[in-house]
């Protein structure tokens, strides 16, 4: 902040307030209420939150917490916040993130009003990143906890799910293991079923009958201490095609390649070429999602992307996914992922590698 | 939108998307591409979203969606959005959700350069909230259905739940348990455990150990085919104090005045001043959050609010909480929390009613 000669950082969405704060409560799904920290360039943070979060909120190490009775339509915190910014910056410039994978998460009518009373705001998306990108080993514990639940969750698949279960039973089943093994949550679980292969990898379950010849994916991130994992597994039952056991040793193989690229002084570009290099050689009819694994974190995904133009430099602690995907007939997809932490000497796995075969249960 | 003259209708968030499209996946949990839908006032609404999505909105209703490989930092989406709002609106006035219990979902760069291309924005708050507030029968059915579900599982709590263990165990039994009974996800799960009564009932858990004579709350939201549930329930383990269990009483007695009050042709303010006197009469030390229940719907809270000042009309089907809480003793709240369905006749109970006593385990 003093480089770049910010004097306050305003955040308004819960994995930069809780960044700054520790405050930690699933209560953000409500829409209600906004919630605000200011980052001053010395000094603790000062929250400014709805009167229902004080006592959260003092049990972390903030000292000074402004807080009004939200809701409350005409003034939701804006003068308590207008007053905050003019107060900790002092006539100098005040930063938000206002880059790519950033929101402002209050009314806009909101924004509108407070940008008008205090001026221009500066982009501090590089500063916010720059941070969170790069974990300390407490962090790195919490996401090698809960990648090792889920690997734990998704060996036990075989003993969980059968043909003649719903799509909706086998979900139920997974994310209660997940549970079982302990997680804490399980707040995104997406996959699918379908004959021979999927095509579309982020549904929600539906009542359908898991059939012999159905290929399964799951792809979860779950938590634990508000930390995530990220990766998934497929399966077949009964039997599967030659085609997909090739299209999943391809994939498969493209992730070790991934793995090998995570290096300090590699380019997540680097990262994903060395991965579309073994899906081309696999004859991959694209899988149009604009990368291939992420940054991971207090959100499912953070800052970087492995894609073709990102091209940030990889530095020790940074926790990534590596998740190529291929097309390997039309309509069907097949896409691994790994959860790995940058070290000196290469990547450490979080995740318990898949199997390098096809998994026939 | 024909009586206000608006031509087009901007959204950005997840509830509002699937509102208009029927749009389901958890994916929105990644910060990283922006979606879009865009309603004009006649004809079906355009989504225009990451090509990620496409497979999953081509089953929805939706026949014109529009895709770009997301994320593209330098342009995600913002020319398509752009030309399909101009396409749309045609010189005529294009809304956006500006106000209360809004945010717009996408880095706030890029929205400045949307309005800067576009012009300006008329806040239709009110015409996306009129929509959402009156659920179908449809809708009714699913909220039912969930609600039955944790009315089961907090049930089985007595059978779940013992002095020992601690929260993080009793959170992920009690989790487990939702999950069992059939729902398909427990997004929202806060609590707390703590001797003779809670102080903050939004926590997560910890590693603490329940014992003889401590007060726990469940508060979740659970959902079944993306619709809410949200109530809570709140036990006593061996004993409690008889101060504790007037001020259950005392609650319970203000959720049945919540309730009765909760018809159409009443306002949200008559809801919470039925509630709020009968916890004035019980000697509430005040319990300032603001509002004493909400809207229920897609999100664990939607709008009205029965507040001081909300003043919302009820009418048929609106889907509400009724959550009076007051403070018992300085540092302990007690809430209880209906879910109910707005009928011509009264308030239709969607939970199954807490004991009018204190439950002991």
């Amino acid at each position: 902040m003093g480089e770049r000669d910010i004097a306050a950082i305003l955040v308004t969405t819960e994995p930069e307030v809780r960044y700054f704060t520790g405050f930690h409560t699933p209560f953000w799904q409500s829409p209600t209420r906004p919630w605000f920290t200011v980052v001053p360039a010395a000094g603790k943070p000062v929250a400014i939150i709805p009167s229902i979060g004080r006592a959260s909120m003092a049990e972390t190490w903030i000292d000074d917490i402004r807080t009004w009775s939200s809701p409350r339509p005409d003034d939701d915190g804006v003068t308590l916040l207008v007053d905050c910014l003019r107060e900790l910056a002092a006539g100098g410039r005040i930063g938000m993130p206002m880059g790519p994978e950033t929101h402002v998460r209050m009314p806009l009518r909101d924004l509108d009003r407070m940008r008008a009373e205090v001026g221009g705001f500066t982009d501090v998306t590089d500063i916010v990143s720059g941070l969170r990108m790069v974990k300390s080993e407490l962090e790195i514990d919490k996401h090698r906890f809960i990648c090792g639940v889920v690997s734990d969750a998704f060996d036990e698949i075989p003993n969980l799910l059968s043909t003649g279960m719903t799509e909706r039973q086998a979900f139920a089943a997974f994310r209660a293991e997940i549970i079982r093994q302990g997680a804490d949550d399980v707040p995104y679980l997406v996959g699918a079923t379908g004959p021979g292969g999927i095509e579309d990898i982020i549904r929600q379950p539906t009542d359908r009958e898991i059939v012999d010849g159905d290929m399964l994916i799951f792809d979860t991130g779950s938590t634990y201490d508000g930390y995530f994992s990220d990766f998934d597994r497929n399966f077949a039952f009964t039997s599967a095609a030659q085609a997909a056991r090739d299209a999943y040793r391809a994939v498969w193989e493209a992730t070790e390649a991934g793995i090998a690229a995570a290096r300090p002084g590699a380019t997540t570009t680097d990262v994903f070429t060395a991965m579309n290099e073994v899906l081309k050689a696999a004859g991959s009819l694209g899988h149009d999602v604009g990368r291939m694994g992420h940054g991971l974190g207090m959100q499912i995904t953070e800052w970087p992307s492995h894609s073709a133009s990102d091209d940030t430099p990889l530095v020790e602690q940074m926790v990534l996914t590596v998740e190529p995907g291929l097309l390997w007939e039309p309509g069907k997809a097949m896409v691994h992922e790994e959860n790995i932490v940058v070290r000196a000497g290469g990547a450490e796995l979080l995740s318990r590698r898949a199997a390098p075969d096809l998994p026939i249960i």
